[in-house]
């Protein structure tokens, strides 16, 4: 199957057929100058009037309360109305600002997101959800926009670093972990990075575009997050704390990585049976060796962390999922099987925690010894 | 028919239906005591958890971007989660503001409205839009969120400015020219304000909620305002622009003023036909009698104004409605027969005002001359 064509024409499509008055493009500056133009040929031939294009730099650090105050005043500019689109390209930070300036713009711009990160493919341009960062806390404000159009091409993804490229690959295993049929597709999927042709990279695009229709599921039921759609938070909440946490310092972890150190330690909780609520689906012999190996090949942590369960708690109690005092939680009982909501005392967490530390450093120690 | 039986239980009962894990309660400062001491003790009974009260200055001021900044460090401080809901009490300008920092904060706190003058009561508590000002035009920012319930109890009304409650009849007014059954019932209303007991108090409740289903019904066909919601927007093109106009000036109108002035200008196009698109419906002597009464009487305009087409048309072509650089309107045919979209181009608008003017100068001599 061709990636490209999986979708190629849809996003072009979406744009005429929303009869925008005008069309402005807001993309990472850092992208494959060959790849822009050759898409800005496409958007100047799917409208008459492209009234603006700007190139921010991409990544978490943009999505703040000043950046949206300018976009505004951007969108401002170039005299956006309700009626405009504003297509973006770039990774879920870029999309998640933009598209919260978007929807508040005249109470909604409406958005066509290229997302050029295997994590914005996948996840962040997919379901709406815009949000920046607020008061120290991830994604604390935002809205539900959804897009009239996502278009994935993996071949932006060329002049991502190796560690962003992989960092994103946690979001593909997350939704494995959530679909039988996408952890089927996943363990059959042997082709490395970076591709070596065109047709190596529409194999990406597909696995993504297949990853991506997980979420797409799950969200058409519940686009708002009153229900199921809290199960694609498996890993999140530990992550997002990790994420929040590392924020601050001189080495903050990209969200990709935070969220593959919580799915190691929502799968770690299984695997030792330290929960004690729901019940546990038994892994095969054969889909635990496939887990493990997804766990170590596809989403492998970062070496030398060192995080306390209480640095880690405080984070936590500020996850938008909390009801009340409550920590919520997404719990994993085998592929597909989720309990949703959990609740998270403080001391089952810590007891959980150590545990979990000591159990990855003996099992860094044996990966690492000769 | 009780005004206060109409809809009293009902925001309790939402309140309650919606499992709050907290609620919060946002009202102006300046209300009525007793009142204010009356609904204090039915949230009490209504949720387990008032977690917090804050009493704010009304009006247009605080609709800016630094107010919603306020909010959201209290939303913070009070724990808000997206499984609470906030309560809101005051004027439009109260529930456009909280009503939008509600909306985003966690990607939407639930609301309830509680109007307290006779335009939130029947306009802006209504049909789920925020909005604050910036960049110097009204409503710029803002999102669609429909309350829970909404709550019309005209004593609130009893401290306001005489001024204050007259403006607010001009969504009244304009409801009456959308909807005959509207129109009648306005005709048919003979109560003057202030009330003088209880049971006039609830008549005055009652019209509103009529009035208010109004807006209601046209809502419900487009929550986005995509098409028809659009004719709710009659005599506020102008309206806006006059208002946005004077709120730099030291004498500000207010919304329901500048409304006013807007009806009055949209319905003097069609008894001097200056207008030349769509068909118009004659109106019966009956009618013309009814209309003049409901123009001159509900919605009496400020004296001593004066604005310049030129002034005025810089503030129209900010409005959100306009698609590209046309400047869109809606136009009055007779009751409830509305064109929408009406383009002006500049120099039938500059006719027309002058038109408008002279014979409003005229009506204003002859009114006032012995």
């Amino acid at each position: 199957m061709n990636g490209e064509e999986l979708n190629s024409h849809d996003w072009q499509e979406a744009l005429q057929l929303s009869k925008p008055d005008r069309v402005a493009w807001i993309h990472e500056k850092c992208l494959d100058q060959e790849l822009l133009g050759h898409y800005r040929t496409k958007l100047l031939t799917s409208c008459t009037d492209l009234c603006g294009e700007l190139g921010l730099e991409g990544g978490e650090p943009i999505k703040t309360w000043l950046q949206v105050e300018n976009l505004l005043q951007i969108f401002k500019d170039w005299g956006l109305t309700r009626s405009s689109v504003v297509v973006t390209t770039g990774g879920g930070a870029l999309s998640d600002a933009v598209g919260f300036a978007a929807s508040i713009w005249k109470r909604g711009v409406r958005l066509i997101h290229i997302p050029t990160t295997p994590l914005s493919a996948v996840d962040a341009a997919w379901g709406g959800k815009t949000g920046i960062n607020w008061g120290g806390a991830k994604n604390q404000l935002g809205t539900f926009a959804e897009p009239l159009a996502v278009h994935i091409d993996a071949q932006w993804m060329r002049t991502l670093s190796p560690r962003h490229f992989r960092a994103g690959l946690a979001e593909v295993a997350k939704h494995a972990f959530l679909n039988l049929e996408a952890f089927d597709d996943l363990c059959a999927h042997t082709l490395s990075w970076p591709p070596q042709n065109k047709e190596e990279f529409d194999l990406w695009s597909t696995l993504f575009v297949k990853s991506s229709n997980v979420k797409r599921q799950i969200v058409a039921d519940d686009p708002e997050e009153r229900g199921v759609r809290c199960i694609l938070n498996l890993g999140h909440t530990l992550g997002h704390a990790v994420e929040a946490y590392t924020s601050g310092t001189s080495e903050p972890w990209l969200h990709g990585e935070a969220v593959a150190l919580g799915l190691h330690f929502t799968l770690f909780e299984i695997s030792h049976g330290v929960w004690t609520m729901g019940n546990c689906q038994e892994l095969s012999h054969e889909q635990a060796k496939k887990l493990s190996a997804i766990l170590h090949t596809q989403v492998p942590l970062p070496q030398n962390w060192s995080f306390t369960a209480e640095e880690l708690w405080n984070y936590m109690a500020h996850d938008k999922k909390n009801v009340g005092n409550e920590i919520r939680d997404v719990a994993w009982r085998g592929v597909g099987h989720i309990l949703w909501p959990v609740h998270w005392k403080k001391k089952s967490f810590e007891a959980t925690w150590s545990a979990f530390v000591r159990s990855w450093e003996k099992f860094s120690q044996r990966a690492t010894s000769p």
